[in-house]
C-alpha cells in the first residue's frame, strides 16, 4: 500500500501553486525532476485558480482530472479545507496522500486531526503528517517535499519528526557525499507510524540503512516492527526530549524510578534499535553504516602515523568496549619486512612520521587479513613524508579488496588536520570509506558497528517464558473469584496472596487482628517481622510500622497500629488499617522486582539490588515485556552491581535463575492482568545459588 | 630565562643546510620570516660545511660568530655530536637552546642524554627538548620550528608532547581562524618542563589561553605552577594514555585503586587545570576560551529556528550540568513584540521555522540583557527564510556589544548543515564567535567555560589543615623514638598506635599472646572482636582470622592462630604472627581511607564508602597532598555515594567532619613521614554527625 506513496506513477499537488514562496510552488518545482525522470510518470496540479502551472495543465480538483488514476496527493492546502477535499480524494479513488499543511493537533485543533482521520479511514486512504515537510525517494527522483533539490541515490532511509533536522542532513548530505533510499518527514503521524514504514522497508530493497529521529512514539507496534527490520537492516535512532516527565505522578518505586528516558531505551533495545546519545553521532553512523560491513567483533587493528593520535585512539578503545588484540605471529613477520628497523611492530601500528604511501600501502595489505583483526581504523595527520591523497586512494584500494575477497571487515578513516587533508577526506567519502575528523569518532563508529551486530544475531528463547505463560493462565482461570478477591484490596497480605497463587515463594504468614491473635500466630513461629497490613501505607518502615524480631508481641502490635493510625492522620488519607502481619523473618541479598505498564510499550519489568543500590545509585534496569530467560540475564547484567549477585570478595553467589524467574512470571502478570498498573517486589530475600527465595514485601496497584 | 628561546635577537641554527628535505634546511627556511620581521633579528646558520646558506653567511662554529652574542641555538645535529657542539654553545655565552635532534632516551641512549643534562647544567643552558619539533612565537615570526609555516597572532599557546598533534592543530588552525602566541614541542624533557613554561607565561602578556597535549609528567611542580597560572589565565590539558599501570603492583587497597587516570585527574584538578576526554573537544575548547569571555553560572539561553535541535540541546545541558531557566518577565514581554503569536516565548526560544535575520536580531539584543542568562547558544539550521551569512553577523554584532556593554557572558553559535551554512560559520570563527558543527558541542564547551569559572575562583583556606601540621610534627618531634619502634613492625596494633599517637580515635584494645591473656583482656570488654596480628596478613577477613563477638575466646583464639599460620604457609610467606587482638567492638558506617605515595605528585589520599561501593562500584575519590578542608568536602562530595553520608530515607546524617579530619590527618602524615609508603584505614566507623568515629582497621606499608 505504501508502494503507491514512495513509487507513485501519478501525483496530485493540491494547493499548487504559480506564486515563488509558496508551499505549493516549491513542492511543483520539486516534482519537475519526477516528470522528467519518467515518461509514464504524471503530474496534475491542482487550484481552481490556475489553468497551467510550470507548463502543466491544472485541475480545479482531483475530480476533474479523467479518465486517469491518481496514485498520490501532495496536500499543502490551508488545514480547515483539507476534509473537503480529502473526500474528494477518496471518491476519486486516491491511496495516498501526504497532507504539508499544518494547523491539527499542534496548535489544538485536534477536533480538525480526528474528522480528516475518519476520512482518511472511510476511503482507505493512508496518511503521511499532517504538518510535516513531505517526503523524497532518490531512486525515481520524486520530491515531494519542500526541502531543497538533492538527489543522491544511496541506501539510507532517513524519517524523522522534525522537518529542521531533514533539513540539516540534507544540506550535510552533499559534503559527507551521502547517499539516500527514502526521506520521510512524519508530522504529525496521524495515520502511518514508524511501524508502517518499517514493515514497508523490510522489502524496499534499495533501503540497506534506517536512520530516525524521534521526539516521541505513539506506535504500539514499534517494537514488534523493527525487530523484524533490524534483523535485516541496521535501524539507528536519535531520541530527543529525555525528560523524566511520566515518572513523577508515579506511586510505586517502580514507576518513580521509569523515567521517559528509561523506557524509551529498553524499547529501543529490545527492538534491536542503535540508540545514539548526539547529532553528530548519527552523522557518523549513517557513514559507516551505509558503505561498510558490520565489525563481527570487538577487536580493531589501528594504523597511524602519529604515535600520539594511536595513543588517543587506544584510550576511545577502552571507553567504548573495543581490545586492542597484539597481531598475529605471521602479521609481525610480514610487518617487519616493510617498516624501518626501529618500529615497535605492535597494535596501534605506528607506521612513524615518515610513513610514505607503500607503508600505508603494505601495512593495510598485511593488517586486513589478521585473524585478530576485525575492523580496521586508518590514522592520519599531515606529516613531511605523507601524501594524504595517495592514502586516501590506498585505503579505499584496500576496502575494495576486502570486499572483493570476501573478508566482510570495516574500515574507516580518521585523517586530522585541516586544508592539507581536505581533498584527502573527501576522496575516501565519495569512494565509500567513511572519514572522520577525530581519532575517537573513528573508535566509535566501529564499536557501534559491532554492537548493533552482536545485538542482531541474538536470538532469545521462549520457551520457558511460553511454559510460566501457559501455567499462569490456568491459574487466572482456576482461581478467578479468589483472585478478583484479594485485587479488590491488595494490601501487603493479599499481595503477598496473590503472587503465591502465581508461583512465587512467599514467607509464612498471619494477619492478626487482635492482640490475642498477634501472640498465638508469633507462638507458631520462629523469627518473626511484624507490620502494618494496610493497602494505604505504602513505604511501611518510613511510617513506623515495621519491627524486626519483636522482643514484646503486645507492645509490637500497638506500636504499629498506633503509627499506622498516625500515618494515616498526618498525611489526611482515609484508608483502611487491616491489622497486623505477624510474618517469619527471612534473611537473603535484597532485591527489587516491579512492573508498570507504558502507555505505548505496555507492561515493563524493572530489577535491581535493593537498599543503596536502588534508593541512592537508582541501579536499576528496565525490560519491556515479552521478559525471556535471556532478556532477564541481560536486564540483570546491565546492572553495575551485578558482581554482587555473583559473590564478591569471598561472599556467595545467589540465586540468579530465581531472581530471573520472578521477573518471567511478573512479566506475565502484568500482561494477563490489565487491571494492574503497577507492581513492587521490594524487597526480595534472595538466598545462595539454587537455594531460591522469597518475596519480602509487595505492592500492587490497581487501576489505571 | 625563558625570554631568550622565545624572543631571542640572534639565532644559530646549528646543523643548518642548503639540501632541501633535510631539517637544517627546512628550520632554516622557517626562520626567514624571523630575519624579515625586525632588522635587528641575526639569523647564524652553523655548518663546517658551507660558507652561506639561502644567501646568509654560514660560520664553522658558533665560537666563530664574532663579535655578535648568540641568544639561542636551534639544533638539529646527529644526537652523538651533541656534546662537543653544545659545549661550544656554553663558552659562546648562550643561553637557549632548542634540541630538534631524536636519538636520545627515547631509544634507549640515556647516557647521552645525561652526558647533555650536565653540560647544560655546567653552562646554565636552559633546553627544549630533545627529539621535538621545535617552537614558535607567532607574535614575533619566529618559527624554530620544522612544521609548516602558519602565523597567526593569538593568545593560545599550545604546548604538546607529541610533534604529530602539533602538526594537525597548525593544519587544523586555518579553518577555525585560530591565533597562537606560542607554539611549543616538550620532546623528552629533560630540561624545561611545564611548569617552567607555565611560570614564563604568567607574565606573558600575548598569552591568554594555555592549551596541553600531555602522555605523561615527571614534572613535580606541575600543579604548583599550574595553580598560579591557572587563576589568570585559563589551562586546557588533553592527557592520553589512561592506563592502569601502576596500581598493579600495589598491596594496599589504596595502592591497587590508584590507577594512572585517577591521580592524573587529581591532579589537574588541584592545579584547576581543565581536562578533556578527546582532541575533538580540545580543538573546540581552544575557540571558545580564546574568543569569550567565561561564564559565570551554569545558565543557559538557547535560541534557535529548529525545535528539533532545541529540543536536543536541552538534552545536552543535563548531560553537561547546564540549566534553562526561564527568562525574566521583562524579557518575555519584550520578546513577545517581536515574534510571531503562535510561538511559545520559553527557553530554549523556538524562533520557528521562518525565522529571518531581524527575528534572530530582536531576539538576541533581548536575551543578551537577561539576568537568568550567564552565557547564550545560538543554534541554526537551513530553513528558507533564514540567510545563514546574515544571521552570522547579527550574532558578530550581539558579541561585539556584549563586550563594549560589559554584559560579559559567552556567546557560541551552532550552525548545522553543510554547504549552506559553511560561509556563514567561516564568518562567524574569523569575526571571534565559535563556531560549531552539532547543537551539542555549543553546550559542552558553555559548560566547560562555567566549571573552569567555578574551579577558578575556588579559594581553599588552609587554617585548618596547617594547625593539624602543627600539631602532627610537634608529635613527631616528641615521639619520635616510639614511632620509630611502630613503624618497624606495622602490624595492625602498631599501625592504630601509631594513628592514635596523631590524633586518630581508636577501639581499645589488647594484644593478647596467650590464651590467658586473651580471656583476661576479654572481660575488660563488654562485645569484643578477635583478630590476627601480623604485619604479613593483609586481608585478615579472607584468611578466615577475624571473629567478632565469639562466644568462647579459648577456641577463638585457638582459629585465629591456625588460619593465619595457614595462610602464611598456604602463600609461602615467611611471616610473623604477634598474637590476637583483642579489641572494643565498634559500630558505625564503613569507610575507607588511604594514603599512598605518588612519584610525581607526592602524598594522595583516596576515601570511599566502604562495603560495595569500594569493592564493586570502586566509587572512591583521589586528593593529592596538601588536603583542606574545603578539598576533602570536595573530594567526599564527588563520590556517587555521597548521599549515604547525608543520610537517606530516614538513616541518620554521618560525621563528615570527622572524615575530613582524619582525611587531613592522613595527608599530613604521609607528608611528614616519607618512609611511609601507603596507609589503609579500612573500615574507618562513622558515627552519627557529632558523634566522631573510630578507625576501624588500620595497614600501613613502609618502604619505597
Amino acid at each position: 500500500m505504501l508502494d503507491k506513496i514512495f513509487n507513485p506513477k501519478s501525483i496530485a499537488v493540491i494547493g499548487a501553486s504559480s506564486i515563488e514562496g509558496k508551499v505549493g510552488h516549491a513542492i511543483m518545482k520539486n516534482l519537475m525532476a519526477f516528470g522528467k525522470n519518467n515518461p509514464d510518470n504524471k503530474i496534475y496540479p491542482i487550484n481552481p485558480k490556475y489553468d497551467e502551472i510550470l507548463g502543466i495543465k491544472c485541475y480545479k480538483s482531483v475530480l476533474d482530472v479523467l479518465p486517469d488514476n491518481i496514485d498520490l496527493a501532495v496536500i499543502t492546502i490551508p488545514a480547515k479545507l483539507i476534509p473537503n477535499i480529502l473526500e474528494e480524494c477518496g471518491k476519486k479513488g486516491i491511496k495516498g496522500a501526504v497532507i504539508i499543511s499544518a494547523g491539527f493537533s499542534e496548535v489544538g485543533n485536534y477536533e480538525l486531526e480526528e474528522k480528516v482521520k475518519s476520512i482518511a479511514k472511510k476511503y482507505n486512504i493512508r496518511i503521511i503528517g499532517p504538518n510535516c515537510l513531505g517526503i523524497i525517494n532518490m531512486h525515481n527522483r520524486l520530491n515531494a517535499s519542500f526541502s531543497k533539490e538533492y538527489f543522491k541515490e544511496g541506501n539510507i532511509t532517513f524519517i524523522s519528526q522534525s522537518g529542521a533536522i531533514l533539513t540539516a542532513i540534507l544540506d550535510i548530505a552533499p559534503l559527507l557525499n551521502l547517499g539516500f533510499s527514502k526521506i520521510v518527514s512524519l508530522g504529525n503521524k496521524i495515520d502511518i507510524q514508524e511501524s508502517d514504514l518499517m514493515e514497508y522497508l523490510i522489502h524496499d530493497d534499495t533501503t540497506e540503512v534506517v536512520v530516525f529521529y524521534i521526539e516521541g512514539l505513539k506506535d504500539k507496534k514499534f517494537i514488534e516492527s523493527a525487530k523484524k527490520l533490524a534483523k535485516i537492516k541496521p535501524i539507528i535512532a536519535l531520541k530527543s526530549g529525555k525528560t523524566e516527565a511520566g515518572a513523577k505522578a508515579a506511586s510505586s518505586h517502580t514507576g518513580s524510578l521509569a523515567g521517559d528516558a528509561q523506557i524509551y531505551n529498553a524499547a529501543f533495545k529490545k527492538g534491536k534499535v542503535l540508540t545514539v546519545e548526539t547529532f553528530e553521532e548519527l552523522v557518523n553512523l549513517m557513514h559507516v553504516f551505509s558503505t561498510q560491513p558490520l565489525m563481527k567483533s570487538n577487536k580493531i587493528g589501528i594504523i597511524t602515523n602519529a604515535g600520539g593520535f594511536g595513543v588517543i585512539a587506544a584510550d576511545s578503545c577502552k571507553k567504548y568496549g573495543l581490545t586492542i588484540e597484539e597481531f598475529e605471529e605471521s602479521t609481525r613477520e610480514e610487518l617487519k619486512k616493510y617498516l624501518p628497523p626501529t618500529s615497535s611492530i605492535s597494535n596501534p601500528l605506528d607506521l612513524i612520521g615518515d610513513a610514505d604511501t607503500d607503508r600505508y600501502k603494505n601495512a593495510l595489505n598485511i593488517v586486513k587479513n589478521d585473524k585478530n583483526i576485525d575492523g580496521m581504523l586508518v590514522i592520519l595527520t599531515p606529516q613531511e613524508m605523507t601524501k594524504p591523497l595517495e592514502v586516501a586512494n590506498v585505503i579505499v584500494e584496500t576496502k575494495n579488496k576486502i570486499k572483493n575477497e570476501g573478508i566482510g571487515k570495516p574500515i574507516v578513516a580518521s585523517f586530522v588536520g585541516g586544508a592539507s587533508i581536505k581533498g584527502a577526506k573527501s576522496y575516501l567519502r565519495k569512494n565509500g570509506v567513511p572519514a572522520y575528523i577525530s581519532p575517537e569518532n573513528g573508535v566509535e563508529v566501529l564499536s557501534s558497528s559491532y554492537k548493533y551486530n552482536k545485538m542482531k544475531i541474538k536470538e532469545d528463547n521462549c520457551d520457558y517464558l511460553n511454559s510460566i505463560k501457559k501455567e499462569l493462565l490456568k491459574i487466572k482461570e482456576n482461581y478467578k473469584d479468589i483472585v478478583k478477591n484479594l485485587l479488590k484490596n491488595p494490601n501487603e497480605y493479599n499481595s503477598k496472596e496473590f503472587l503465591k497463587i502465581h508461583g512465587m515463594n512467599v514467607p509464612r504468614k498471619y494477619l492478626a487482628k487482635t492482640i490475642e491473635e498477634a501472640e498465638d500466630y508469633a507462638s507458631k513461629l520462629d523469627n518473626i517481622v511484624m507490620k502494618i497490613s494496610s493497602p494505604n501505607i505504602m513505604h511501611k518502615s518510613d511510617a513506623g510500622c515495621v519491627i524486626v524480631k519483636p522482643k514484646d508481641i503486645k507492645e509490637a502490635f500497638n506500636t504499629i497500629m498506633e503509627n499506622g493510625k498516625k500515618y494515616l492522620e498526618k498525611n489526611r488519607i482515609k484508608g483502611v488499617i487491616d491489622g497486623v502481619l505477624i510474618e517469619e523473618y527471612i534473611e537473603g541479598l535484597e532485591v527489587i522486582v516491579g512492573g508498570k505498564r507504558d502507555p505505548v510499550f505496555g507492561p515493563v519489568v524493572m530489577v535491581g539490588l535493593g537498599g543503596v543500590f536502588v534508593e541512592v545509585l537508582k541501579d536499576v534496569s528496565f525490560g519491556i515485556y515479552p521478559i525471556t530467560k535471556d532478556y532477564a540475564l541481560d536486564m540483570l547484567r546491565e546492572l553495575k552491581s551485578y558482581k554482587v549477585l555473583e559473590g564478591i570478595r569471598g561472599r556467595p553467589k545467589r540465586d540468579i535463575n530465581f531472581i530471573v524467574d520472578i521477573m518471567i512470571r511478573l512479566g506475565v502478570i502484568m500482561d494477563i492482568y490489565p487491571e494492574i498498573k503497577e507492581i513492587d517486589i521490594n524487597p526480595l530475600f534472595v538466598k545462595e545459588d539454587g537455594k531460591g527465595g522469597y518475596v519480602g514485601d509487595a505492592l500492587i496497584i490497581v487501576g489505571k
